[in-house]
């Protein structure tokens, strides 16, 4: 498990500016989110370093780097396109605390929703996302996350 | 359908005040949506504009102007309270850029929620809520909005 | 029911700031409910004033004061350790007003989310949450809550 003390609201949160970070780190992952269901594979690679490593329990090996995230994107797209499911990801209840070297670490909650075509949408899974940002070319990127599923967690009371 | 390519974060995320407009823009939304499921038909009305068009695929035609609207909500009302279910309808992943003439373009995710008197909630349905909103007495309003539903959708990858 | 008229946004969401705050607000929740769904029972009481008290329909009594306050927290940690559930509890269509004396009053949306240990996700529950909100050190703090659930309230079409 990768996870940490949340603390009292910290230094961050002490900083006149704090809710405009905020608000743009909403902004992002907002953003992030979208390309990724419209399986826009540069698009959403393009919001994460060159060298982001994602790790998610689905897939076998943490994955590094655009090139290799956006072909999981194109991946998905052609199991969606097979399946005639809509998936949405959904990001909430997001902490944002300060982390190295001006990062910004975050901790959200991530709901995936699925629709098959003309059929009833459904929750389809609760994660715990864990990024961290850094700061690149108009706006932030991300340079490292970890993905948890609550129905695969173990040791689940401090997840 | 409606969807543009939605670029990296522009003009808009780089001025100073983003974060600020975006926070105010979520605002606007929650308020609207508290509204629309309390059924305050002349409320939930006048956060659109007096020539406001509205397309929802449940909808034979779009719906045009502020009274129409409003008698769109009593008819929910009527609904809803012959079904004695609840409805919540939920705004998220919210996208916001710069449209013509001081207007905003927004994107975003909408999920309702239904719980009948005594029974278990469910989810309904999951969305897409494309908005314009125009400068207005007191903060945002609705100008335009086309909605898409991901069970009727068709060239969903794109969508 | 303690709900009340929604009005126009107000005073409030015209004074400079409005944004900052509200994204403040956004920040508050998401790290309560983070350490609700932790069992953080002492970093979630401390979330609240001394003397606040908590109204849900869940409980025969409203809970007062923050000792109580954690005592519940570490009941639903038995209680989750024994079932191997794991809730989220998700906030969302935020509306924030002025309220006394420097007070902020809040109402959303809040969600429950359960995850069986190896099931499928599913939602629990369908809230609506009304908070009284004072400036405390590093931040808000709740003096006062009252939950409803959707599906046990009545004249619900106001609620």
């Amino acid at each position: 498990m990768t996870t940490e003390t949340l603390d009292r609201p910290d230094g961050l949160a002490g900083q006149p500016e704090f809710g405009e970070v905020y608000a743009r780190v909403q902004h992002f992952y907002a953003h992030q989110m979208q390309l990724f269901d419209r399986h826009d594979a540069d698009g959403w690679a393009a919001t994460f370093t060159q060298d982001a490593v994602f790790s998610v329990p689905t897939l076998d090996a943490p994955v590094r780097g655009r090139a290799h995230l956006a072909a999981n994107v194109l991946r998905n797209r052609r199991r969606q396109e097979d399946s005639g499911e809509q998936h949405r990801h959904w990001i909430g209840m997001l902490d944002v605390r300060p982390g190295p070297d001006g990062a910004l670490r975050t901790r959200c909650y991530a709901l995936v929703y699925v629709t098959p075509r003309g059929g009833s949408s459904r929750l389809l899974r609760v994660c715990v996302m864990e990024d961290e940002l850094v700061p690149g070319e108009g706006g932030w990127l991300t340079r490292r996350r970890v993905v948890t599923r609550d129905d695969l967690a173990c040791g689940r009371g401090t997840a």
